[in-house]
């Protein structure tokens, strides 16, 4: 027989696989939801029908356990997909930042220091990710510098950060920009409502990342995206 | 400001973009669930007792409700994802199956005329597609034809098949192979339940193409895959 795993991850990423299964996912839930919120609708107008009311509990529950079994389907197919790492300059990184640059003077991109190391992420996924950022910053002018090194030793959200995380070699790049107000708290940043956000968030993770946004007096607000180097694992 | 459009398409691909976003829609889409199959199971219990019953019931449809939501922003989001479409040689589409091609003498790659015209599908989908199906027919042998041309108008499963499509000009991928008894049948493909498969089916779909198995007699079966060339729309 043929050799299963390697031929699956082989051709298609893991993300595209899942990206692709996606509507199929939302089509199918959306029905069982259907079924769930017609029969909720109708539950109190049954109340004192105790048939009547079996049967519809039945079906609320029935599709509530089927939308369960889909995402337990989805979920299960999802972590057999193998995600390949391979290492890449992480000049490469600066360089698509450099290039989805929409107005150098508006957004300027600067490097501290030396950048010659290797990431396991895609540069265009590292491209993709500030420059999402950015555009959710709503601003139209800003920095975005890139460096490496160490977690920041003396830094306030240290704290939070996974312990692994403080001991690799990381790729850091931070956004900076001022405009009044807060742009966002980290708990608003959790929430699912702004998904051109939670992608930047989920990539991250994906790669055993951080994000940390800050708004700091003045009107400042500080976006840090943390990415570990290649061969930097513990 | 930025060019919003062009810059959420950059770097990154739409099937990316939803694939990273899965696990987060799995994880909340299993919170919302949890909370109503919770709730689904105390109905009964709580039927005689009408005050409680309006509570459970109103947490029912309020987790529905949240689920919906869920969905719906998640389908938007989708939709509002650009799909770029470029031309690649058909012929490269070939290379890659055959650099896929696990075990040559067992399944084998063969073309049927010329294939210098362009697809809109990336080369590695196909190659994906392909091998794919292979994995899930579950045999160790068989056939994988390339040609292409239009749709095969002596078919007897034209009828079903969509009119654009009839007019178009596709690159045919046929899977033959010998097993007894049948693999699936068209249904059982439509359903999520082979998930690998459905994968196949989706990419299938984004690109406007199609899908159609036989089981011949004398356990024959027959796997076609249609994907419309590039230029080739109506």
């Amino acid at each position: 027989m043929i050799d299963r795993d390697k031929k699956q991850a082989a051709g298609l990423e893991p993300m595209e696989m899942m990206g692709a299964l996606t509507v199929r996912l939302i089509h199918d839930l959306t029905n069982q939801l259907t079924v769930l919120a017609g029969n909720a609708q109708v539950l109190e107008m049954v109340r004192n029908n105790p048939e009547r009311l079996a049967k519809v509990v039945d079906r609320i529950r029935n599709s509530s356990a089927a939308a369960g079994e889909l995402l337990d389907r989805f979920s299960q197919y999802r972590q057999q997909l193998v995600y390949r790492t391979k290492p890449h300059p992480l000049e490469q990184c600066l360089r698509e930042l450099e290039a989805l640059n929409p107005s150098p003077g508006q957004w300027r991109v600067s490097t501290i220091g030396d950048l010659g190391a290797l990431i396991a992420l895609e540069p265009r996924w590292v491209a993709f990710a500030v420059w999402q950022t950015v555009l959710q910053s709503g601003v139209g002018a800003g920095e975005v510098r890139v460096s490496r090194g160490g977690f920041p030793a003396d830094w306030s959200a240290a704290g939070h950060v996974p312990a692994r995380l403080k001991q690799r070699q990381l790729l850091r790049c931070e956004l900076a920009w001022s405009s009044p107000g807060p742009w966002l708290d980290e708990h608003e940043a959790a929430k699912p409502m702004n998904l051109h956000l939670a992608v930047v968030y989920e990539l991250t993770k994906i790669v055993d990342g951080w994000v940390h946004y800050q708004f700091l007096p003045g009107d400042q607000h500080r976006f840090n995206l943390f990415l570990p180097l290649f061969g930097s694992e513990n």
